[in-house]
């Protein structure tokens, strides 16, 4: 298969999202008004924070009774204990502890940064965001509700942005797609020498997110970019259209 | 600054790079070849391995006298004492190890598995790459090269695919640069509810590199992608175009 070229668009004047926002409808509008139809093949990235906020992931801190370990946190910390309770109620362990800084993961299986609680980008300073509760279920449900609204089937990935280990700045990953399989798997295949591939696995989901975010820009207000060009296997299957596909087994993982 | 759509080009037809092939040249016959011409702006991604073969970074492992302690790791691996003993000479630190499976620091400071010694895409089973002795200056002589010879003043991002603890696959990563600040840092900068943004740095390096993977398919042979439309801040100050920027000060990285 030869690769042809890919372009990145961003989908701007998507307004603020409130709890209930129907999604397929804005971003079938704003994909509209931005002069683009929906087309099968396309990926479309959103930002993890429009998604919460639709289905009422957020919390607001002032409601929150933190427990004394939060408070503990706290003590060494730059954030509210409040804020801390809320990391800790998102996580099912914590992988490092450091001034403040919790590395955690997540219920879903994340490993990031508190627990991608996110306190930027949102009306009110004491809310905060919490990541979608079942982030493929909302990959899915948006992937179905713009087939619905355009007939095209497109693929849907859920975003964020994660630090890593080791190197300065966060990237966009995928926790949430519909429609891909976010891991290609070129084991066993041939390199144009004849050279077995060994063990050679892309995480394309979050290359997609990556790539998309460079369309984003933090700072305008696009949590929407359309990727078109890309070339997938386009799959419905559960055990393969899935983020936790890019779940690292934990007996393989040397970081936990 | 309002964003517009970005292209993601592959560059077809970069046929066998040896030691000694003239990069900027190659470059830029195939960019007229596949119908392209530089533009200021652009951004080229070009993998670490032609960059790698061009500057004479390869070893023949036959020519290899493994130490005792290669030895050793063989013994738990499943490839030869003449290639840990590569992996070896190219670390300055080994940050784990696990059933002959190293994650070593470079001498550059990059932290990866194997120390970025690759086994595949190389003619003759027995002939290894090693990084770029210096990708940032890689980056900048294809640059320049590139410069003199179309007249346009693109960045360079020299890529290779590492994987990240915690998540499966590898993702195109930069580790040499040109042109370009790497790190984007919107630290301080007010969100559009006038939240002031608390530690934002967004590694877009990295972003460019996994975005032209998404057109280079690890399994054709497009080593070579360019990537139109992408607004950065041009520099060639060499505190802020170069790569270092995405590698973490080791005072605050908890996974060491």
């Amino acid at each position: 298969m030869s690769s042809s070229s890919v372009t990145l668009i961003p989908v701007h004047g998507i307004g603020e999202v409130q709890v209930g926002t129907a999604l397929p409808e804005l971003i079938h509008t704003a994909l509209r008004d931005n002069g683009l139809t929906l087309q099968d093949g396309d990926v479309l990235v959103v930002t993890q924070k429009i998604v919460s906020k639709a289905e009422g992931q957020t919390v607001n801190l002032a409601e929150v009774q933190p427990s004394p370990f939060a408070y503990e946190i706290a003590a060494q910390g730059r954030k509210h204990a409040s804020y801390y309770e809320v990391v800790l109620r998102e996580s099912r362990r914590i992988v490092r502890m450091q001034r403040g800084v919790l590395i955690t993961e997540t219920h879903h299986g994340f490993i990031c940064a508190n627990a991608g609680v996110d306190d930027s980008n949102v009306p009110g300073l004491d809310v905060v965001t919490l990541l979608p509760r079942n982030p493929d279920l909302s990959a899915a449900t948006l992937q179905q509700g713009l087939h619905a609204l355009s007939g095209a089937t497109a693929a849907v990935v859920i975003s964020d942005s994660f630090g890593r280990p080791w190197r300065e700045g966060q990237v966009n990953v995928a926790i949430g797609v519909a429609g891909l399989d976010p891991l290609v798997d070129y084991t066993g295949q041939t390199d144009p020498h004849g050279y077995r591939l060994e063990a050679s696995m892309l995480a394309v989901g979050d290359e997609l997110a990556s790539a998309a975010e460079l369309v984003m820009n933090k700072i305008d207000r696009v949590p929407v970019a359309l990727v078109r060009g890309y070339r997938y296997r386009a799959t419905d299957d559960p055990q393969q259209a899935t983020a936790r596909r890019l779940l690292r087994d934990p007996q393989y993982d040397m970081f936990r």
